[in-house]
């Protein structure tokens, strides 16, 4: 993890990243107490204290310079039933340094604004198609979004702490370059180059954004689980630890091209028998005899819905595959769950019968838990922007240097 | 990771764990001068205050305490050409604390006394038929090796900072029970209510300790790979950034029950078409009309070196089913190489040609290398051993409390 701060991989905790010198320190325990007030507010500064275990005076002090900078406030006593002694219990400042997640999706733009709370507080979506289409035309659109959504966002006091954009393909490590996103059509692209240079900025792939969402803002959400989602392809994304695992080139959670077959269809991949071929979109609309359109999901889960035969039988064919190849990867990553996200958790009720019972068969012992997502297809975009959320918890004290 | 250290598995970097006390910080810069002296010394103490950004006075006081409790020596002036000024340079000591390693093979008893420098200083190997055998006589016999090598350990001057254990099974998180270990017949089984109790103990799985040695100890290691290793099982161990990834119940790495051909042959595990069913040792010497007796991968690679067609033919097939799995552990993991290691090592030249090509043509872009181990067979053992001297370099405050 070389990178600077707000372009880097979310650390494991805390600050973890920073120098081990005084200064260093000084900036750990600005962000215990902004992630102790975060995630337990609103909290006194002798409760903070009690939780991160140093001297309530060393606290004050590094609540004093949260408050200064603004991340911070002091409840007045106006909100007296919420805490012991009003007046004295401190919360995370809605306004502020935001976070401004972007998603490019195959079908549509869409961009939001969280303030530190984690609340989106402006949004804006476009359907668009952008299949086949040149990075610099999407980009420009994107950008039309972003500058509507921080002019709102500046309407109710935030300003840009970063810009986090989901993309669904590969991103290199640099966290800048789409190596390849086959459903765009956009190879070897630097998306920096395209976008506003005046935040710090972060391009990650969908899966990873929507696994990272799960972990921050899922209801009970484990610490290791493989989070898997599609929307023409197949992601899946690891989190180890509550840690992404990004893989050597970025690369890692590339569920949709594990052999399922290995003597089955060709796939663009080059490989033969890839999982994309029995449970990708695609492969599931053919298979249930059904063209591709618009809201593909949308209409697999309406006609499944109505009892369609065909499409029902092609959606349990489609768990039967993922079963194969998630029995491969729990084999591998003992996580404790695995998580259905983004177009998959809207098929979840035919896909998972067949799913569960392939991966149970397989195991020996009690199979890994399959559960269903309750973020919905926003999840990437709102792990875009929380990545940038996250990235001032994690280290305060950058913040008045970005401000 | 909440164990106490001497347990706990190996963290990222040196300390890592500590609290971010004063007294934390300090013990976590004792453990960046052991670390620094241990990676490139012998070194003045000069030159370890500019390679961790400490003042040489800092450092100076570091060093004394690490001198005064043993861990750190003086070079005297008979090593002129060595370093710049004869006298000044430390090394890390030879004597003191050791890591005694130990090793439950299924044919076979090892065990070892490292010093802190990583040379192995006393041994002790037993043949033993320990399969199908209770765990009471194994461990009462592994223990008359352990006495043997301590005693011997203690005339050159070493005494034992903890026992890591490696054992061919699944071993629970809290490092003692082994859960399933199917070639010794062994199920929940405590191994520290059978080992003695004077020092602190690890038990871990021999794949991950394997690993470990390779990222330790191994020419050129990468710091992401996958380590694929063979007794009669086929292991598997993940390294992250550094770090083995252990899964939620420390079972991550089972590659040979990831379904590869999923009609193919019942596997004992429940699956059917297992790695195991096409590349285990067994499933080996069957296909290749032999009888399972001692020393299998011996007799295997001699017949292979002979020519023997039936033999070179399923080590042939074996790896083709190796890269078929190995394809999809590529795709979810993304690692900088595979490396095979114990058994599998010495039957690479075989094994080698059809892994790779089948990596390939299921790969787009360039196929992840697939290199072979220096280790051999002894990696699990050195790993265990070498286990322990990570954890005094990590934390060497702790050894002092230990003495």
């Amino acid at each position: 993890m070389s990178a600077p701060l707000h372009h880097a991989r979310p650390a494991a905790g805390p600050g973890r990243a920073l120098p081990d010198t005084q200064q260093g320190m000084r900036r750990r325990n600005l962000a215990r107490v902004m992630h102790t007030v975060s995630a337990e507010g609103p909290l006194s500064r002798a409760a903070v204290a009690s939780r991160i275990g140093l001297t309530r005076a060393a606290v004050s002090t590094l609540v004093d310079e949260l408050i200064r900078s603004g991340l911070l406030e002091e409840l007045g006593p106006e909100r007296p039933r919420r805490v012991g002694r009003p007046g004295s219990a401190l919360a995370v400042s809605g306004h502020g340094p935001a976070g401004i997640g972007a998603e490019v999706g195959v079908d549509h733009l869409a961009v939001c604004a969280m303030d530190l709370r984690g609340e989106v507080r402006a949004r804006a979506v476009r359907q668009t198609a952008n299949r086949d289409r040149a990075p610099e035309p999407v980009i420009a659109e994107l950008r039309e979004l972003i500058d509507q959504v921080v002019t709102e966002a500046d309407g109710a006091g935030l300003w840009p702490a970063g810009l986090a954009v989901a993309v669904p393909g590969l991103v290199a490590r640099d966290a800048r370059t789409v190596v390849r996103a086959p459903n765009l059509g956009w190879q070897d692209t630097d998306l920096a180059a395209l976008l506003p240079a005046r935040w710090p900025l972060t391009v990650g792939n969908e899966a990873n954004f929507g696994a990272l969402a799960e972990l921050w803002l899922g209801k009970e959400a484990p610490r290791d689980f493989l989070h898997v989602s599609a929307e023409i392809g197949i992601g899946a994304a690891v989190v180890v630890d509550g840690r992404l695992l990004y893989g050597n080139r970025g690369f890692a959670g590339e569920l949709g091209h594990v052999p399922v077959h290995p003597d089955g269809p060709a796939c663009p991949c080059g490989g033969r028998g890839c999982l994309e071929q029995y449970a990708g979109e695609e492969a599931v609309l053919r298979a249930a005899g059904l063209e591709p359109g618009e809201d593909r999901v949308g209409l697999l889960a309406a006609r499944a819905e109505q009892g369609d035969r065909a499409v029902r039988d092609a959606l349990r064919d489609a768990g039967t595959a993922l079963g194969i190849a998630l029995t491969g990867a729990v084999n591998l990553l003992d996580p404790q769950s695995v998580v259905l996200g983004g177009a998959l958790a809207g098929l979840a009720p035919w896909l998972l019968p067949s799913l569960r019972s392939e991966l149970a068969r397989r195991t020996a012992g009690p199979a890994c838990p399959v559960t269903v997502s309750s973020l919905g297809p926003e999840g990437p975009l709102l792990g875009a922007a929380h990545s940038v959320v996250r990235g001032v918890l994690d280290d305060p004290a950058a913040v008045s240097e970005l401000a």
